[in-house]
């Protein structure tokens, strides 16, 4: 089964921080009838600190759609690059190894993506598959993760390429002043991240069951209204509630692998806000301190779309402590709403194993158990 | 392995035909210094009539990106439901046994796609993947193709289907009047396509390897220009000759299959325009007939984007004539410059069988023998 290798994950040098944005919300909205609602949500993020591509005040002025796409394009460029090549040497790959690349990104547009400027610029190999995902927002990191498992699953050996690069100040729109884009202009972020998905080999998260669910009737709770200044975030005021009906999903996901989503041993859930990690820690019945990483990833960089659950694997992959066939889950949220979700377990390289494999204490669910074996006496070889 | 299904296709109702085009280029343009090129262009297309959502005088009038995009969400709600049912009732499926939606489609943008309202609205499981591509452009049906192949192999027993939804002229740009524009504007025409990919079962062509390539350096060859406007289509005069790269590139797929690029039983080519399609055939050396399917899309309905291959794949299915294990190739091009190729074979079902199963003369490559001689046994049967 495929292994999702350690991300790389780039944050821009400009720096925004919580006190920045309430003056600046407080000096752009003094007149806002509701100002004090939005400080309040401001606060309530958690977010202390963002990273943006361009200076603040730079940031703030909209010079237009297509001067926005253009900044894009310019940074895209300039900074995924070197992310990718991180990515390729945590998996140990050469750039030739890679068949597809999946690129997600939802706050620039090109035509070709930029996975035809990584091919002839970068020294991918001319038949590279090229899948550019822009409509899944957040929950394309997710989606990426999974689509990666597919291809490296249908086609044999092959390795997949997942690049998310998110400019979330660029959907920055200084004409809107609703609680939700108030609350928005608090918490996106800026961010670069990658990740190698190896069909054979590898160390990282054994890719084992995926899944996606849309909760009905909420396709305009995060959206983009599409005008002439460019994309415009609407986020509705029900969507920190959507952890009651996905926490289930997740659960069933779990269950069907033959785990318990109450007892996994690493979580990585995408940081849309504070009370999304609060409310699935609670209707998971698990202990704050195991979304530890998502949450030290919207503290530091804020929600940074489709690239917080590689940034937030990072940090799993950093604080190390992961055992052979200890079991996780990955989950990412998004417009829908929808959740794309993937279950493995982790592989060690066996230089790096101090403690020996972990006795796992649940059952071996059939479907999976020979891959498990197999993989444990390769790890003890 | 998994089988691609009868497509489903609809053309909206608004006609625009060879004349009305050149008329309204000599009209609009009259003060050209290069019009009658741009007039000997259009006329060189084959193009003889194009459909549109809209009457052409409304299409003529540029509301703005934001009108446009509505006007294109109105429309991909309005039309696509029926060529889905459609789609569905080709592959004798159910729409709740659908897996994955892949939709792709580059004349419009919405953030969550059209998957979300279509899970919501049309009876999908929530549990269905959505796989949107926006920015593959005329090589989105291919790829489409390609990921359904993926997603099936992966997911045993899954089935995929592939929504196509390309209304051109919803790009139209009334202010650009370059030589490129010029001819596009009497190229592009709308249309909705839809195609099951059955995991299990079916009949049509069984998808058995994929493959994709970007020629070196033509980024900026067919791309999008992204302004306040919306998409502006930008089309080099070097595509054309893109065909003499590509051939080699298809030769190869065909050759690793074990098969002869120029003495396959069914072609599917994205008819990009005319010379794509004489420079092709050319260069495969294969009779001009054997494109004919794509030429009368080009012909009747203009090229209608990533819709084009399910069009002319649809058109096979209607001309009737192959039989089982008859080897063909479905190319789409777009920008990049990409191909996206799937080599496959005739699955037809045994009841409709009349001349029973045609002896091959070449060699059955070993890779896929046994998986031939099981489906011809079950044909048998």
């Amino acid at each position: 089964m495929p292994i999702l290798c350690k991300p790389a994950v780039d944050v821009p040098e400009n720096i925004v921080t919580l006190d920045d944005t309430l003056r600046l919300a407080s000096r752009l909205h003094a007149d806002h009838p509701r100002l004090d609602l939005a400080l309040r949500l401001i606060r309530n993020t958690g977010v202390l600190k963002r990273h943006t591509i361009l200076p603040l005040e730079e940031t703030l002025r909209h010079p237009g759609f297509e001067q926005r796409n253009l900044a894009y394009e310019h940074h895209a460029k300039l900074r995924v690059p070197a992310v990718v090549e991180r990515a390729l040497k945590n998996a140990e790959l050469d750039v030739s190894e890679i068949d597809v690349i999946i690129y997600v990104s939802c706050t620039g547009f090109m035509m070709p993506s930029l996975t035809a400027w990584m091919i002839n610029s970068m020294g991918f190999r001319q038949d590279t598959r090229q899948i550019p995902i822009a409509q899944l927002g957040c929950a394309a990191g997710g989606a990426a993760i999974n689509r990666a498992h597919d291809f490296c699953t249908a086609h044999a050996g092959a390795n997949a390429l997942i690049v998310s690069c998110e400019f979330c100040s660029m959907c920055y729109q200084p004409t809107d002043d609703d609680i939700g884009t108030l609350l928005s202009n608090g918490l996106f972020g800026d961010a670069v991240s990658a990740a190698v998905v190896r069909g054979q080999g590898g160390t990282g998260m054994r890719l084992e069951r995926n899944g996606s669910y849309l909760i009905p009737d909420t396709e305009d709770w995060i959206s983009y209204a599409v005008k002439e200044t460019g994309f415009h975030f609407q986020l509705d005021k029900r969507v920190p509630g959507t952890m009651e009906p996905l926490a289930p999903v997740l659960r069933k996901l779990v269950g069907e692998h033959g785990w318990d989503a109450s007892g996994l041993d690493f979580y990585v859930i995408h940081a849309g806000g504070p009370r999304i990690l609060d409310d699935l820690c609670r209707f998971l019945d698990v202990e704050p301190q195991a979304f530890q990483h998502s949450r030290a990833t919207l503290t530091e960089y804020g929600n940074i779309a489709s690239s917080v659950v590689l940034e937030a694997l990072r940090r799993q992959f950093e604080a190390g402590g992961l055992r052979s066939a200890d079991t996780g889950i990955i989950a990412g949220f998004g417009p829908g709403i929808t959740a794309e979700m993937s279950v493995g377990s982790w592989v060690v390289d066996p230089k790096n194993e101090v403690a020996g494999d972990r006795d796992r204490s649940g059952p071996v669910p059939v479907s999976w158990s020979s891959a498990v074996s197999s993989t444990r006496t390769k790890e003890r070889a």
